[in-house]
């Protein structure tokens, strides 16, 4: 039988490479000497997206199918690959690690840690470092997936009361209910803290603008670990401007130029009831990069066999 | 029949003395016009410590019982406190609070928020910023009381592996294991975090020294919710600055000249790899204070009513 042949845009570890090598030919693009012809061989891609111009696309006659490492697939330029190719995202590979750092993001808010001041009583009335209480907060997540169910799950430890939002109506484990997006806008003001954990697709972006923004709870947290443009920046800056009880904690940043830019035009991630980081909440500890892309890559052999490969991604939800 | 008089240092909300005037003669200390008279003739104070002169009590002929409405009673002098005058603390009243909060530390330090720089391949590499994985490590927590128990049951939403440290060897739920101090710190290298969740008293005073602190992991995380005197000050500097990848929370201090200060003599406080907040950990969300104070005030009517009160402190522990 003739194996298929499978390229990879960034270096795969050892371990990875035999375990794909019993079921494909592999290559990684950038050691391989004959990178047309390999191009043109190709039924798998393997990539990031970052590290790969799409317009080779075009020379890949075989393609198949496109595994990305990354979770989200929001930077992938949709019109650039042709119907017969089937992408594949590898979402659930960072849930774990995005949804512990959520609840860093909700505690460290919750709990003023942004805004020590070692003199008591000012740390205990302050705006932006008051306490607050997580036991029996109601908890908003936007998102039902791996992330959402992590945050849901690390909550029930909290005895936090969870509330999901989806499409589909389906209840995961830890989730007390399920919502529409409609009714969750409706009811945003019942919520202590509400998380993010949305891909970013046409029907996410700025999802949340100043009419949604402006019902959120007084005192409330939102964080969000899905994608920075899911917010409308301005009006996120104007709501937190205008109730500075409300605080935001964020690992994703809007894309300007197409460019996820850890700056901001607002100046908004320099807000006292704002925490800002780079977009690190994947890659917390050791062996991070080997076991999500050994997610990955254990999908392109379910692709390789036809063994029912997980995270087919729905293109006219981009396009 | 006679009601008991109950004296109270600290002014309680109106439906709390409401609830203890169906069971006795209740005076607030600070509006008492016969000052001198009440305390003779009372036979239960209810005190922060803080706000009382325990030399008054030699006045107290007729005092039976002291209920703390703090926690922890390390700050009483045991020696003005006749035999006869049984202790009752408010152990386990900030149980939910402090627990919350030592996991907001154990985040912060575990994600590196203490540190935050927006270039992201700094953060990742940066010895005090570098993102850990709370996901499968494994948690020692000093003391199983309900600093320790809140501490537990939240690390299982994270699935941490509990190991917890105490003198009876009783295992409560969401612990793994529990073992003896001696054990403990002899296993002490397995261990990814350690909480320190234990009362003040003569076993625990400077129970980290530096041959203790010395067996913590790399990249472990230390986190005291408990009192800052059970570690030793000058020792815990000396790992901190020798082994930066180990990492200290605390909401505790040392004290100097039996106060709590703010500040410390080594300037650990300034440490990159520590963050230190002004015990404020108890006092989290609207209500907190009522809510702790209605367990002292339960626990009043329990001894008023000699039905099984709670918390009685062994004075032994402590002389």
């Amino acid at each position: 039988m003739v194996k298929s042949i499978v390229v990879s845009t960034a270096r795969l570890p050892k371990t990875l490479v035999e375990k794909l090598k019993i079921y494909a030919e592999y290559f990684y693009l950038d050691e391989t000497l004959n990178k047309e012809e390999i191009l043109s061989n190709a039924e798998v891609l393997i990539t990031w997206g970052q590290d790969f111009d799409y317009k080779e696309i075009r020379k890949m006659k075989k393609l198949k199918a496109i595994q990305t490492l990354s979770a989200g697939v929001d930077h992938v330029p949709f019109k650039e690959i042709p119907d017969s190719v089937l992408l594949y995202s590898n979402a659930g590979a960072y849930s774990e690690q995005c949804g512990e750092f959520a609840w860093a993001l909700i505690l460290a808010l919750s709990k003023g840690l942004n805004n020590i001041v070692l003199e008591r009583q000012k740390y205990l009335e302050g705006i932006y470092s008051k306490p607050r209480r997580i036991n029996n907060s109601k908890i908003l997540i936007f998102g039902t997936g791996g992330i959402g169910k992590t945050v849901a799950r690390i909550g029930k430890g909290f005895k936090t009361y969870n509330v999901g939002v989806n499409r589909s109506g389906n209840k995961p484990e830890f989730f007390n209910e399920v919502l529409s997006s409609e009714v969750a806008f409706e009811r945003l003001s019942d919520f202590d803290i509400v998380v993010i954990a949305l891909p970013l697709n046409k029907y996410t972006y700025k999802l949340f603008k100043y009419e949604q923004l402006v019902k959120l709870k007084d005192e409330s947290i939102l964080v969000n670990v899905g994608r920075g443009d899911i917010v409308d920046e301005e009006s996120l800056y104007k709501v937190l401007k205008e109730r500075p009880s409300i605080r935001y904690g964020s690992d994703v940043w809007w894309k300007y130029d197409d460019k996820e830019a850890f700056e901001t035009k607002t100046g908004i991630h320099k807000l006292p009831n704002a925490i800002f980081t780079p977009h690190i909440s994947g890659v917390s500890g050791k062996g991070f990069i080997e076991e999500s892309m050994s997610e990955a890559i254990e999908n392109v052999i379910r692709i390789i066999t036809n063994n029912n490969p997980r995270n087919l991604v729905d293109t006219n939800d981009y396009i």
